[in-house]
C-alpha cells in the first residue's frame, strides 16, 4: 500500500477527512437497512432501430488530407486492434512509460511532466488553460484564425481575463508585437498556436521564449499542425507547455491530446489557490494515472478514470514509427512534400492566402478558389473522382472560399503528393468544379 | 451556406462582430507584411528512446472482469480496424446518426439530444454537471462510494453549491431520504449513481424522477454500471439527463461518453446567464457536430473538433450488437449470470460489502477477502493462473480488502461466470494466495 505522503497537490476539494474511509463507513456493515424499492421490471421496449437492425458498419476508404484528421499510419491504426489488458498490469504501465518517451523525443524535451489525455485535441487546450489559470488571470493569447479564436474563447469560458493580439488574415505576430503586449500586459500566460491550420500561417517561436521569461510569463504553444513535422525543440526553444492532437503528424487517429508541462510550469501549478475547474484534466491528477507521481494511498495505480489501451496502442505505435524512421528523417520528408505542393500551387497559378512565403504553414496549403471555379464542387470532385478529401478552408474567414490541403504523416511522401496536386489539377480543369 | 439564424446559443462570449469575418479580416491580404523571423534550423537531436526503437507492441491476452474497462464485444473491438473516412461525408454523419438512434434504444428515450463525447466516462460527469450549473447552484450529490464522492467533487469544482447527501458504505439513499433532502435544499440538481461500482450498491430510481419534477429539481443520473445490463427507461422513469461510457455493457473501449438530455433540460440549458466552462462539451456546440442542430454560417457541419470515426464505428457496433440480439435478451442475459455469481459466492461463503440482497448492484460481485487471504494476491493469482483481471475493489475503503467482479456485454454470460467463479475458488483455496 502507498503512502498519502507521497501526494503534492497543495489544495483540497475534500477535507482530509473526507478521503479517508470515515467519509464511508468502514467495512463493517450497517446495522439496519433501508427499505428495498420495488424492483424495477421489464416492460415492452421500444421498436429496435431499423438503421442498426442487421446491419454492419463497413468503412469507406479514401486519402485524407484535408488538413484536419489524416491517414493515419499504417502501423498506429492497426495497433488498436492489438489485444487490450488491464490498465494496472506491467504491460499497460509500460506502454504509458514508452508512449511517454516518445512524446518527449519527437517535442525534444526532458520534461518529466509528458503525457497525453484522453479526448481530442480541444481537450488539450482547455486543459493546458485550466491547469495554467484561476479566476481572473490575465491570458494572452495570439488570434491569427479560427483555432486560435477559440483557444481565447476557451480561456475565457475558464474565467481568464483574456486579452486577444489580433492580426489580419494571412499574417502573424511579430517578436516585437508579443515584447510590447508582455510588456503592457504583463499576462500570466502567453498562449499560441505555432500553426494556424485555418489561415495556414505558421507564427515563428524564436525569440518568444526569452522574451516571455523576462516579463515571467507562462509560454503555452499548440503545436497540432506542427510537431513532428517541422522542427520543435521545446526545451531549446524555451517554451513551457505544449498541446498536440494524434491525428496529423503523430500518425494517429483522433482520441488522445499529448501535452507537456515544464518544471517551471508544473511549480506554478503547484501553487494554485484553488483546483483547476476541470478535475479528469488536472495535471497534477493525471501525474498519478502517467506513474509520474506516487498514487495515493487507496489507489492502485490511479483511479481517475480508464484509461483506453486500443488508443494507447495506437499513440505508442505512431510514435514508434517516428522512432524508427528518426525524427530528422520525418521532419525531411515533411519538408520535402511540403515543397513539392507549394511550388505545384504556384505553377499553378493559385493565389496563397499566405502572401510571405516565410510565413507559410509547412504541410498545409491554403490557396484562395480560382475564380469561376466552387470550392465545394472542387473539393467534391476530389473525393467523388479520386477519394481524396480535400477541404474549402476552416471557420470564417476561408471555409468556402479555399482550397486547403494537408499533408501529415503517412501522407508526407513526394508520390503522395504529386498524386494529390495532379488529381487537384484535373478537378480545377474540370467543368463539373464550375461555379 | 447555412444560415447563422438558426443558431441557437443565446449567450455570446464572442460579439456578433467578433464572429463575422471581420474579426480575423477579409480574404484581402495585407498590404505590408511582417519581416520573417530565422528559420528554426534542424539541431542535433536527442537520442532515440530505446524502449520504442525497432521494438512493436504485442498487446497482451486476458479476461477483463474486474469491473472497470471489461472484454469488448469483439463485433464493437473489430469495428475500428474499418476504413475511416473524412468526418464531413455522408458516411459518417449516417454513423453519428445510427449512434443516436441505438443510444435512444438502451436508453428507451426518444430525446433528441442523445449523442456522445470524446473522452472517458468522467468527461461526460464533467459535462453533464457543467452543461446544469453555473456558478454558485446548488447540486445534491448522493455520496454513496469512491465515484459519487467524485462526482461531488467535479460539481464543486466547477463552480457549485454542492450538498452531499452521504450513506454510510454498503447502503443508499431511501426515497424518503432524497425526499427530504429536495424540499429542504431546493437544489437545481440532483445527481445519482444508479450504481456505485466502488461499493457494489444499486440505487433504485423509482419515484425520484416524480419527487424531482415536484420539487423542479432537474434528475441527473450517472448509467455507467447499468445502461444495457439492467432495464432503464429513461423517459417513463422521468430521467431529465444521464451519462454513460463505452467499456462496460454497452461492449466498447474506453473513448467516448455517451449522454442523453431531456426537452427539459436543454430549456434549461438555453436559458443559462453565462455559457458552461468547458467549450467542448458544451451541450449545444456539440448538437451541431451531432447534426441535431443547424451548423453556424460559416460551418461545414461542424468545426467543434475533429471526431473519431474509429470510435464511432467501435460504439455503433458495440449498440448494433445490441440491437440484433434485443436489449430485452441482453437485460436477460446479464441478470443471468449476475445472479450465477451472486448465488455461488454465497456458496463460496463469501461475505457481501451490501448486507441487502436487494440492494446489491446486479453485474457487480463486490465481496470481502476472505480472513487470511491477501486480496492482492488473490487478484494477482487470477491474472497469473487464469488470466482474469478481477479487482480488490476501487477506491476508499474497499481497495485492497474485497475481490471485485464486473460482468459486463461479452462476458455477461453462464459459461464465463462459470469459469470466472470456478477460478476464484481456486484462488482462494491456494496457498500461494494466504496473506
Amino acid at each position: 500500500m502507498l503512502s498519502e505522503g507521497q501526494s503534492s497537490v497543495e489544495y483540497h476539494l475534500r477535507s482530509p477527512k473526507d478521503v479517508n474511509s470515515t467519509s464511508l463507513g468502514s467495512l463493517e456493515s450497517p446495522t439496519s437497512s433501508p427499505e428495498p424499492f420495488e424492483n424495477e421490471s421489464i416492460r415492452k421496449p421500444l421498436p429496435v432501430p431499423k438503421c442498426l437492425s442487421n446491419r454492419a458498419a463497413t468503412g469507406e476508404k479514401g486519402m485524407l488530407a484535408g488538413g484536419g484528421a489524416c491517414t493515419p499510419y499504417p502501423r498506429s491504426f492497426e495497433a488498436m486492434k492489438l489485444a487490450c489488458p488491464g490498465m494496472y498490469y506491467t504491460y499497460a504501465k509500460t506502454i504509458r512509460k514508452e508512449i511517454m518517451e516518445g512524446l518527449r523525443y519527437i517535442l525534444q524535451t526532458k520534461n518529466q511532466y509528458t503525457f497525453a489525455y484522453h479526448g481530442s485535441g480541444s481537450t488539450g487546450t482547455t486543459a493546458v488553460m485550466d491547469n495554467l489559470i484561476e479566476q481572473g488571470d490575465k491570458v494572452a493569447v495570439g488570434v491569427y484564425g479560427h483555432w486560435s479564436s477559440i483557444a481565447a474563447d476557451i480561456a475565457e469560458r475558464l474565467g481568464a481575463n483574456v486579452i486577444r493580439l489580433k492580426k489580419p488574415l494571412g499574417s502573424r505576430l511579430t517578436l516585437e508585437e508579443i515584447e510590447k503586449a508582455l510588456s503592457e500586459h504583463k499576462p500570466k500566460v502567453l498562449y499560441l498556436l505555432h500553426g494556424e491550420s485555418t489561415t495556414g500561417i505558421l507564427q515563428p517561436l524564436d525569440g518568444i521564449g526569452e522574451a516571455c521569461e523576462k516579463y515571467g510569463t507562462i509560454l503555452a504553444v499548440d503545436l497540432v499542425s506542427t510537431v513532428a513535422q517541422i522542427p520543435i525543440e521545446m526545451d531549446r526553444m524555451k517554451i513551457d507547455v505544449v498541446m498536440m492532437n494524434t491525428q496529423k503528424a503523430i500518425g494517429g487517429v483522433v482520441g488522445l491530446a499529448p501535452v507537456s508541462y515544464s518544471p517551471k510550469a508544473i511549480a506554478i501549478i503547484r501553487n494554485r489557490k484553488t483546483p483547476p475547474r476541470v478535475y479528469q484534466t488536472d495535471v497534477l491528477e493525471q501525474a498519478r494515472e502517467w506513474l509520474i507521481e506516487e498514487p495515493k494511498w487507496y489507489q492502485v495505480e490511479s483511479c481517475l478514470h480508464s484509461v483506453s489501451l486500443a488508443l494507447l496502442h495506437m499513440l505508442r505505435e505512431g510514435l514508434a514509427n517516428i522512432v524508427d524512421e528518426g525524427i530528422e528523417n520525418v521532419w525531411a520528408r515533411h519538408d520535402q512534400s511540403s515543397r513539392y505542393i507549394f511550388d505545384r500551387a504556384e505553377e499553378m497559378g493559385l493565389e496563397f492566402v499566405v502572401p510571405v512565403k516565410e510565413d507559410r504553414l509547412p504541410g498545409t496549403l491554403l490557396v484562395k478558389c480560382p475564380k469561376g471555379k466552387d470550392a465545394y464542387k472542387v473539393t467534391g470532385y476530389m473525393w467523388d473522382k479520386h477519394r481524396i478529401e480535400l477541404s474549402t478552408g476552416f471557420g470564417p474567414p476561408t471555409i468556402g472560399k479555399c482550397i486547403r490541403v494537408g499533408l501529415f504523416g503517412e501522407n508526407a511522401r513526394l508520390d503522395v503528393a504529386e498524386t494529390i496536386m495532379d488529381a487537384l489539377k484535373d478537378s480545377l480543369s474540370s467543368p463539373e468544379t464550375n461555379a
